[in-house]
């Protein structure tokens, strides 16, 4: 009978009812309209139904919920209790509610998971082990107990073994070193994977800015963290989007899109080389023999600072480097370029050296024709591994992020100096012969 | 006063006493001596001997023999016993016992780790919970025990909780369902890690070829490899070898070495473009124009390929992509090579075009010139795309690494096919006007 009221008006009579019967009735309706009868409950009915319905039933409200109602719910339950709401939606919703929530994207905040066991330092042992035996379902997690004070903040981290080796009536406050490893909601991503990396567990405790125990995090998601932000990295770094798919899963015009993007812009900047060749097309035409080397020495110098720009963006997304890093980087990569350039130059002195001794293809000028290569050589690698190696850092200083943004300006800017490189060590060392 | 005798002859009247006695002896003894002395005792003595001492005594025996004398020792015990063996040696003496012992380098073998706890079939569930008890001392892996039957083979893996909830007097043998995940010593190390995003295990046995139990790898290990792998992979992926060490450690001799490998391949590789220009050399005389977009036009190439091959070497080593995949991958990057391409086909079309309303450098015939690299754009572009994409799997079918081997010969590849799709395409476009 009452099925066709407006949603308002029946959760304005039930809001007088008891919390049971409530749920009763809201267990008898269809999931959308129990959702939206839900919706018009005040905040603290909503927050004991949830409590007093099953997990399956109290899972099928929250997800039949709009999502901006369900989040306005979220936000205004405390940390713990949002925590546990967010456990009973479905992946997706679940996805959605942590965006709203505001943690950051790659933030440990979205990788939270409810499944621990916090208790109260006051309790005794033997009140931690009931409390266990009752509540400790989930029986991974449970090599680590979390103690918290009054308000809920994290003080100390216990394994379980200490518990049982413990006499009962000893309280948890006596077992205390206040020494504990914890995560902060909105540290990113990839200092979780940093921590687990050096610290022996299989889960940590997240904290909100107050220090309030709010979720845990576990060492499997953090895999699958770590493998989906080195795909990630391997892709930008290879000049796409992340794809976020499997390859033949991805729609085709998906996976167009987001190669394009990056092509597109790559292609944008290296227009500068036809320009840069412009400004030397007299050069080129005296000269034909120094266009045939323009492929050889640009990719060489795009090598070299490929090489480099890989290499600081992994030891960045590691944290191997910091931002404050950069002038070792730099002294490095000026000794490295310098020898790197050193191999290539000889290489390619004597290529043309002994060719010549064959062919006449280089001309009467072919020495000559050598030293400019070989020394462009040493002067493009030198700096493709400088520009490479210093580029992630400005970028990353600036905000971007490194391993999406270094590719295409590494190539563009190697490539067109590389250009104004050869050509100007050209000019002098040919002055007066072919140019 | 024995110290002065030679360690066979020592060993040689040792070998008579019994083990305790043996034990007692050894351990006054400086760990040098001890360990040249308990060389020369036999096989069975020795392992009767390790077991005998106390965990630190006998890592300090096991840590100061000779690598091979070690070896043999390890080789000769089963492979429960030498897994418990490797257990006591120091990282280092660990990867050198692994190395010879022949897991195969980024094998599961070399991440085994002895910390579990298997249980014979017969016994009661009284006599698994007393031994967990008295041997359960690493709390973290004891989540799941291993049962094996007579000859040491793994025939379930089951949940500790079972156990305790399991009447006492119940047998192991009633509680198996003979469903379990486990891994081969010899299986590598991303399999591993793709097992364990889809099992949700914190530890996962390891057996034999002959399903023999004789380890387990743990998820924290996995993480690390997880990570060092995919630092490999960019490193590669960027053209240099992986350099197994931080950027800021690795020494400057080293890191150059690491780098100068790939790089002379690449210039080597790379020195076929000037051949290719060298056979145009007559073209480029008489268009001097076709020069000015040689960089733009491999580089695009260039670009393509990268992206393709990228996605190919990561889609293969997360197992996302197998060999056999090899013509569904085909088909799209046909497709998408050809939108990609056409879309910078007419960005740079366009781009000369409008250029030469406003300036006379691409001369009058420069629609010619315009339709020249337009067209080579969506050839090449396709090309690179194809090749890119292509020669992962026919390098993984060679048994190459795909990670390492690709970039050089995709870049070099694409680049020396693509000057030559370039100039012919400028050969027939301009037959009669510019050449």
């Amino acid at each position: 009978m009452v099925e066709n009221w407006p949603a308002p008006v029946i959760a304005n009579s039930l809001a007088a009812w008891r919390t049971e019967d409530m749920a009763a009735a809201l267990a008898v309706l269809a999931p959308t309209r129990a959702a939206e009868i839900f919706t018009y409950l005040p905040r603290e009915t909503q927050e004991k139904l949830i409590d007093a319905l099953n997990r399956h039933l109290a899972s099928d409200l929250l997800n039949h919920m709009a999502p901006d109602d369900r989040t306005l719910l979220l936000e205004w339950s405390g940390p713990v209790k949002t925590t546990q709401m967010v456990a009973l939606l479905t992946p997706a919703n679940r996805a959605v509610a942590a965006k709203l929530l505001g943690y950051p994207e790659d933030s440990v905040g979205r990788l939270m998971t409810p499944n621990y066991i916090a208790i109260p330092q006051q309790w005794s042992v033997q009140q931690v082990l009931d409390y266990v035996r009752l509540n400790g379902q989930d029986s991974e997690t449970l090599t680590m107990l979390y103690v918290i004070d009054d308000k809920g903040v994290l003080i100390d981290d216990i394994r379980i073994r200490q518990f049982l080796l413990a006499p009962l009536t000893a309280r948890v406050a006596d077992l205390l070193d206040y020494q504990f490893v914890a995560l902060k909601a909105t540290d990113p991503e990839k200092n979780a994977i940093a921590l687990f990396q050096h610290v022996d567990r299989k889960a940590l405790p997240i904290v909100d800015n107050n220090g309030l125990l709010i979720g845990i995090v576990t060492i499997d998601d953090i895999l699958a963290v770590a493998q989906a932000e080195a795909t990630d990295e391997i892709q930008k770094i290879g000049g796409s989007e992340a794809l976020d798919e499997p390859y033949l899963k991805i729609a085709l015009g998906r996976l167009i899109k987001k190669r394009a993007g990056w092509l597109v812009i790559l292609f944008l900047g290296e227009m500068l080389t036809a320009t840069a060749m412009g400004f030397f097309e007299k050069e080129i035409e005296k000269a034909v023999v120094l266009a045939l080397f323009v492929p050889l020495i640009i990719s060489s110098g795009g090598n070299a600072g490929s090489q480099a720009s890989t290499l600081v963006i992994r030891a960045l997304a590691l944290s191997e480097l910091k931002l404050r890093d950069w002038w070792p980087v730099m002294r490095r990569e000026i000794m490295t370029g310098f020898a790197l350039g050193a191999i290539l130059g000889v290489i390619g002195f004597f290529r043309i050296a002994i060719w010549s001794m064959f062919s006449t293809i280089y001309g009467p000028h072919w020495l000559l024709v050598a030293l400019t290569v070989g020394f462009s050589l040493i002067g493009i690698v030198l700096w493709g591994s400088l520009a490479g190696s210093m580029l992630p850092f400005i970028l990353r200083r600036l905000g971007f992020d490194p391993a999406a943004s270094s590719t295409p300006f590494v190539a563009t800017l190697v490539d067109v100096t590389g250009l104004i490189i050869y050509f100007s060590v050209g000019m002098v060392i040919l002055k007066g012969t072919l140019l």
